[in-house]
């Protein structure tokens, strides 16, 4: 749901994200924090393969030769975000644990300099960067699956119940409001997004309709 | 929510679209009939005044002169989508209405050509369209209110409801699956969407608490 470095600050120390693999992986990771402060100055529309090699340190033929173009480097920053061990918060309930995650993605959407904001702008420009887009966010809501597995677990919620689409509905307000609509930022969004979601969960909004062979 | 034309097919006539005016009004259809016609058919990067000057047969100066840039042809677009007599679904039930509305929206999110899309993604290049389908959403959301007041007035809701927080969460996961998420569109999801706000409104997610007056 959120791209390699947008969780709450502080939670991860940076080293962690460098990961073994010699002068291909430092380059790599180079170049993409290139891209991401690139991307955070000067948005899209200012962002060039040859900004990225100078930023970076690294021979421009490198950078065409690996990634080919802007889209290229983008679709490798939002690849190189599921490669991390995010998971979901986990603090005892369905609610709070959907507000936790909703905090994470307002946090994100709202940060400065607006780097998940650039990057879902580029996927509308880029159509390789709006499928690594749709690559992290399927993992993202993949991993978040278990907020709901714990729910079930804890009795909060029935066995069959869709946990992409109580994800979903819990998550979406945020979305919309900060990246169609705009709006401005309001702290209260993530909470209330995710009540709303437990309200309706609770309500049976996402149970499935048992299988043909539980009739 | 919709832009002009992307209500349910045939409910509207479209010489209903054409405003008494004169020639200029006239000239402001054929091209903004062309913008509409150029960005179904190539997308934004394929959008040009020179193509829509060309295709709504007006001269290129014209065109510059009135609407600028390609921006500027988007912006009024969507300015003329508000300039309509459109109102929102009214079958009798909160969760009905919503799933009405909500077919509507999904509709024009899943038309051919994409339009609502393209406009959508066009917001994500130009300031000047991106202000203009924020005014749009804003008409279309306040008109969409008075499904809000009809459920309080039927006793559906308490009075003290938040209409607008109500209506975006009826209506986001739609715009999340279908123009972030890119999603398969799910026929299901109009309905579904509007049942769990529909039931999270039930459960008092959206009342507004009692104000100092009442206290």
């Amino acid at each position: 749901m959120t791209p390699a470095d947008s969780g709450p600050e502080g939670t991860r120390p940076p080293p962690t994200r460098r990961r073994p693999g010699g002068r291909t992986a430092r380059i790599r990771q180079q170049v993409l924090d290139a891209v991401v402060a690139e991307l955070g100055e000067h948005g899209y529309d200012g962002l060039t393969t040859d900004a990225v090699a100078a930023r970076a340190g690294v021979h421009r033929a490198t950078v065409y030769r690996r990634w080919g173009d802007v889209g290229g480097l983008l679709a490798d920053v939002l690849d190189a975000a599921s490669d991390d061990d995010w998971q979901p918060p986990d603090t005892g309930s369905l609610e709070s644990d959907l507000a936790a995650l909703n905090q994470e993605i307002y946090a994100a959407l709202t940060a400065q300099p607006p780097i998940m904001a650039a990057l879902i702008a580029a996927s509308f420009r880029s159509e390789k960067a709006a499928q690594a887009q749709q690559r992290l966010w399927e993992d993202r809501y993949a991993r978040c699956e278990i907020i709901v597995s714990r729910a079930v677990r804890h009795g909060e919620l029935p066995p069959r119940t869709d946990a992409r689409q109580l994800l979903i509905a819990a998550t979406a307000p945020l979305y919309h409001q900060l990246v169609l609509l705009r709006a401005t930022p309001d702290p209260q969004l993530p909470g209330h997004a995710a009540r709303t979601a437990a309200l309706a969960a609770a309500a049976g909004s996402f149970a499935e309709p048992p299988s043909a062979r539980d009739a």
